[in-house]
């Protein structure tokens, strides 16, 4: 297991942070500010806070046709989802019990309330909630509170650097069909910030992390570390649709590996794979194995697709990850900080959220594009929703 | 089909070029300068001049190891290549009787001389090889003339932009294993230009080209074009073998549609699938009918990982997916024009070669880094051998 500090003093968890944050309840008591605030709602899966909240979550995940089409969905996610919790429990008991990614973003969200207020006046004060596809405040939890807070202008933010159908397009869906229930004369006017795969201060932040890691190792060796940039695999059928994830995580990739001037040699890689089905690869486990076969010793691990920490950084990496390589004689096994509420980051999700407002539009140019193989109508109404608000 | 023409007066074939050109033939006759030139040899696939040359490429094709693993390889090859030739011959007849790609070759390699000598002084003379891995001239002539023609210090530069270990893996590997037995005592010091995926130059022209087969279409549909980005798929395995290809094809798409300012919705897209094995997709085929069925009437193809046109641009993307669009109702089927000879993509190749030769290294940090789960040996041996040339 690789768990390092790369200041030598960061915290592990948001929780021991210093920086002050309320938590969603208590901010939504406070009294409303004259000018109603401007939404910015960060979305990411979410993880649960507690073992109690594995079932739960993985119940959520399960019946989610966005990420994995199953037969009879409501019922098999039932069945799945049971199967699957006492092994899932005893993965987040060794990450300390429970996900951080609450904590981190909450702690995201105050944070870039303090930037964009400062970036952007003209759209103050913003307000941060959290929309969590798998986990507490879902959805419609997050939309109640905004109308509660008097919300009329909201930006979706995804919280995933690439696009993917599987991530970014399963929580738009999720919010259009919870909007056309919840807010059905459209009060709330939304635009949606849906990746951001190359923005300097994303690359500059990934760079800064990775050139700390790089100091970790003896001198002689760093030039042979290998670069390792493990992202969340897709299975092949979403691949061959046309998902669009593969492709910008390989544009983040390049993009890093040019502003580190190609100190190191690279790969990206994809990890997380399950199930029968084929997936992306060549997959991580494989890598390693592979690389150890062929000598290397020194290998650095970047998750190029994670903002913040979570059980596929905590435990896939660093101690399923970390055991095999350690198994393997790869006695240089490392994975770079994530980018949880590093200042940097918030910096950069605050230039993409200004920017964003400024530029006055509600989607991205490639947003409305569905995938040329995709057969899931929900895409089409939902992508349609977001492109035709009006601003 | 859709064969239009940029500017309206730019040549579809090299021989209707009015840029003076000698052939290898003669250049190589030339008396030599008193100073060495410092040799440019070109690497690419190359592609049979004429209908009678289509069996003996198909049967160098079928006999590359690097390229199609196949038990029994040489009885294997040549048993495919025989049963092949009646189709690929037909296919070349609907392109004139050939592929352009050795007088495209040719043409891209005098006029990077050229401007190689201004950029370059203190190298020059250039003088520009062709090694092809399938048509002549071969590897083995090339080295021959460049030994007659007393050659010590060369360049080896691929025309693939993106690296992968079936194209310009499998050319080094191939110049490596001539070299071994033809230059034994090293004489000719050489140095390896291995990729250039996002070079702004090479970023600028494709830009250009999709910029002014843009303005081709009427200007209300403008917006709504679908840009195609269409690369030489890869078999899966090779993928999960860990080739870097698709994710360097994917750096050059990010890097163009940000170049274009994101003017319109994209895809990456994968043609050339062959056999039963699975390949890489999405499809190129299957996104035709996929955006059909979408009602998308303007699709724009950019091969973005070939340079010169052939077989996969003038007869696969032109020919078969024109015709397949047609039958789907998409009437706004075009293709970018190639790169070919245009000046913008010899500038950029000759400041890729300019800027390699300042480095003063014989190949990229990258280079030297296999696949994760590479067994050929051949490659280890290859990268090494490139890797420690004393330049």
């Amino acid at each position: 297991m690789s768990l390092f500090n790369l200041s030598g003093k960061a915290a592990r968890s948001p929780l021991l942070c210093s920086a002050p944050f309320r938590s969603l309840a208590t901010t939504a008591a406070a009294a409303p500010s004259k000018k109603a605030p401007t939404a910015v709602v960060l979305m990411n899966l979410g993880g649960p806070k507690d073992l109690d909240a594995v079932h739960p979550f993985l119940l959520n995940l399960f019946s989610d046709g966005d990420l994995i089409p199953i037969p009879f969905q409501k019922y098999s996610a039932k069945f799945i989802a049971a199967r699957r919790t006492p092994k899932i429990q005893t993965q987040y008991a060794q990450i300390g019990g429970g996900s951080p990614i609450h904590a981190w973003t909450e702690l995201q969200g105050k944070l870039l309330e303090e930037r964009l207020d400062k970036l952007s006046p003209q759209t103050a004060p913003h307000k941060s909630y959290i929309a969590f596809r798998y986990a507490s405040p879902l959805t419609p939890e997050t939309v109640a509170q905004m109308q509660k807070d008097g919300i009329s202008r909201a930006v979706a933010l995804t919280l995933y650097p690439q696009y993917s159908c599987s991530t970014t397009g399963s929580s738009l869906n999720e919010l259009w069909k919870t909007l056309k229930h919840m807010d059905p004369e459209s009060k709330i006017a939304w635009s949606v910030v849906d990746r951001f795969p190359t923005h300097p201060g994303l690359v500059e932040v990934f760079a800064k992390h990775i050139e700390a890691s790089l100091m970790t190792y003896p001198e002689h060796e760093r030039k042979d570390v290998v670069l390792l940039f493990s992202a969340h695999s897709l299975p092949m059928d979403i691949v061959n649709r046309g998902d669009p994830y593969p492709q910008e995580v390989a544009a983040t990739v390049q993009r890093v590996v040019e502003r580190l001037g190609h100190s190191n040699p690279f790969r990206l890689i994809w990890q997380s794979q399950v199930g029968p089905r084929p997936w992306l690869g060549p997959k991580t486990d494989a890598v390693l194995e592979g690389y150890a076969r062929l000598g290397k010793k020194n290998l650095l691990m970047i998750p190029i697709a994670f903002v913040s920490d979570h059980v596929e950084t905590l435990f896939e990496v660093d101690i399923e990850y970390g055991e095999l390589a350690k198994e393997h004689g790869i006695t240089g096994f490392k994975r770079v900080e994530s980018l949880n509420a590093d200042p940097m980051f918030i910096d950069a999700m605050a230039d993409i959220v200004a920017t964003h407002i400024k530029r006055g539009k509600p989607v991205s140019t490639q947003m409305p594009l569905r995938c040329p193989l995709c057969t899931n109508e929900k895409c089409g109404e939902s992508k349609q929703f977001f492109a035709s608000q009006q601003l």
